[in-house]
């Protein structure tokens, strides 16, 4: 089978491959940092003769924000697969919690640990490599490939949904879909198709006081507190049971099908690992919903960072005269993020003490959530492929994070998206010591050429 | 009346007098920053130096922190008074919003600028160019005068408390009691006693989350979030109404009297001009108090600093792995520190939610509040002797902060102590373009000789 070929020159130049995306992930290609910008775009140019070198026809599209790499190769047959990736990474910090550099790629136990390892450069360059394998042991492509690799995912850039937009028609032709590696498998050993996918919204909520810190003393019980206002905002928009207390926010909730509380069921998650993994006693959220019925299928409201008054060392008395907290709301299906962010504005307003002026940024971009119909051609492929990839049987499973692009290929282009992810929610996606499973990046390769193969 | 011939020796010297505190003020005697140490040191030497040329015994205690500089003079009668002074400053950042250069003192409108002009070199040198007044012009001191004056106020030292403990015996001894200006009047026009100092004891309260911070979309729902846990337990000590809600909190707290009600009401305190002052279009507190009592009475909880997770430039998409509050409450007469900080210990611990850590540190150290019978012949004749100096009547205030040696020599000399401030609470006692009325100066001068002569 012609495939046997394609993952006998996986096993063959694995070393080679790791070699490689060494090189990629050194790049600190931090898209929210301004002073990485060269980085950005260094990463970027090596990646395109990259695929140069491979034999694709490649380029790099220049946008407002940072370019999009594009590589097409054809193949035996005119269908096209188009696969997604991005090519910037997190800001590192807190840096002093790295155990090796972030941009110096470290082998240990089996993981390759840097930043981006997972997210999303180790994932993607898996069908950067199994698409090289196919044109290497085989001689062409099986079908037509295209890479859309972004420079600015971290960093909520619309470049490339624009480009989208603009090239939908174009995109489409003769797509049989989209394959995105973004995303996370349900275990180590077990593969999985991401079905669907919460959306996000981001606030800024600035409480403003006195004109500037004042003495805790001398104006203390006569001048309101900006942190204390910002405090109870908060707690008026979520409870600790894990309840949003906005107005409305639950109104366009979608409910969970019967198939999708069977198949949490059956999965049978153990509240016990997801404690030990991230160094907490006890797990939180709403009651009613089991922990993966939670992470995939509730909204939330979170507070990314809080900060006002004084933060250094030792003792301050002031009232400070600002407080600050970052929000971000998770959105499931049916939810729309610009009416939820309104709501939530509406309620922040509504709840904030009349001693402290509201400045509220945000609301109006991010992603709604997704959800993908299981029973399309694409994704049964991609679950077979999984299987030949990794060698064991590929569950179906949701995503607490967004993907927002996701989202545009599948309104504008309104072809399947296959997300197959090949990273664990362990790998510390946006944290420190940021990690991805070689074998993963391995099988993820051969996944990918089955696939393609598939087609 | 002996008295008279002072007063016309202020008069007649007064740019003298003036000329002297501008050397005193120059020096740049930071104690809380150890490239003044220096600065410090010359400053007390200068102090010193001046005080013998007086014609006083003088000399320098050196301690384990910064030098305390005493003087003393004999007078006709054994009574003796103690005045408290410091000669270190505050540090001067944002230096940049300075007019003036802080340690160029300038003078301007009637006021003097700079660096320790009313906190505390001005106003301590208007005892010092009393006792000048005396002498010269009368030949001798009514009565005994110790001055005691510390070069560590300004960065929390323990050397002052340490020697009056250690010398109380002695310091008591013969004492009417103690004189410290190092507060305010009422207004530039009204010279007050200030017979009521606010408490304060800090806490600072950490909630740890999950071991690192961890994606918000992967793990919200499912693992708690500090900030969030910390803004409910902050909800859960202070309302916005100015109530604070730990149990037991306002079980000690001293009534006002009667005639303190009435104070307040005849000093028609306008709401106004503080919002003003601060740039608040509301104020914040207890409505069923004054503004004056809530700030001179009622006993609160701040946070004077709060930080957790993500503080940058847009946003990231984080579950904070811990949120910490900086936390100060202001006690009035009666309560007690530590018990006010186990009360509220054990409240936080109560409210803290399952899903986070806590830690809390301090609690432990701080200083209760302190008031002061007016019916005393030390404050009777301060009155009278503000009356003299000001040529308006003194009236009685609180004082929202704490000044921790009035405390400890009321403790240690159980002698009655006189807070007769000459400085303005809009005077930027800790701010950039500190300044003192130099009529208060003077004033203050006459006050200080009169109140000897009555003694």
């Amino acid at each position: 089978m012609a495939t046997d070929k394609a993952f006998d020159y996986i096993d063959q130049n694995k070393e080679r491959f790791l070699e490689e995306l060494n090189e990629f992930l050194r790049f600190p290609s931090i898209s929210a940092q301004s002073d990485h910008n060269k980085d950005v775009l260094a990463c970027g140019g090596w990646l395109k003769d990259h695929l140069a070198n491979l034999g694709l026809e490649a380029g790099i599209i220049e946008t407002e924000g940072k370019p999009i790499v594009w590589a097409r190769g054809r193949g035996r047959s005119s269908k096209k697969v188009i696969f997604y990736g991005h090519y910037d990474v997190q800001p590192v910090d807190p840096l002093e919690e790295w155990r090796t550099p972030p941009f110096e790629p470290t082998v240990k136990d089996g993981y390759i640990y840097g930043r981006g390892t997972t997210d999303d450069k180790g994932q993607f360059f898996a069908h950067v490599k199994a698409v090289e394998s196919l044109l290497k042991a085989e001689g062409e492509l099986p079908c037509e490939v295209l890479f859309l690799v972004e420079g600015e995912e971290e960093s909520n850039g619309e470049a490339l949904a624009d480009y989208i937009k603009e090239n939908k028609v174009e995109l489409a032709s003769r797509a049989v879909g989209v394959v995105v590696s973004d995303s996370s498998m349900y275990d180590e050993r077990t593969p999985a198709i991401t079905y669907a996918l919460r959306g996000v919204v981001p606030l800024e909520v600035t409480v403003k006081g006195p004109s500037c810190d004042l003495h805790s003393g001398q104006y203390g019980g006569a001048i309101g507190n900006p942190a204390i206002a910002l405090a109870h905002i908060i707690s008026e928009c979520v409870g600790i049971d894990g309840k949003v207390k906005i107005k409305g926010f639950y109104d366009d909730v979608r409910k969970l099908e019967d198939w999708e509380r069977e198949n949490v069921k059956k999965l049978n998650y153990q509240d016990s690992s997801l404690k030990n993994q991230v160094g907490v006693k006890n797990l939180f959220g709403e009651k009613e919903f089991a922990t993966l019925e939670r992470l995939w299928a509730r909204p939330t409201f979170e507070v990314n960072g809080i900060f006002g008054g004084y933060m250094g060392e030792g003792g301050k008395t002031i009232i400070p005269a600002r407080a600050t907290a970052k929000i971000t709301m998770r959105l499931v299906p049916n939810m729309d993020l610009k009416k939820t962010a309104e709501l939530a504005k509406g309620h922040i307003r509504a709840v904030c003490p009349d001693f402290v002026e509201l400045e509220i940024t945000g609301g109006d971009a991010g992603a709604n959530a997704v959800i993908f119909d299981k029973n399309n051609e694409l994704i049964k492929a991609g679950v077979e492929a999984l299987k030949k990839g990794f060698g064991s049987e590929a569950v179906y499973i949701g995503c607490g994070g967004s993907i927002p692009v996701t989202l545009t290929f599948w309104e504008e282009l309104k072809k399947p998206i296959l997300l197959m992810g090949l990273g664990q929610d362990s790998d510390g996606a946006h944290s420190p010591n940021e990690r991805f499973l070689i074998s993963s990046f391995i099988n993820g390769a051969k996944a990918s050429a089955y696939l393609l193969n598939s087609i």
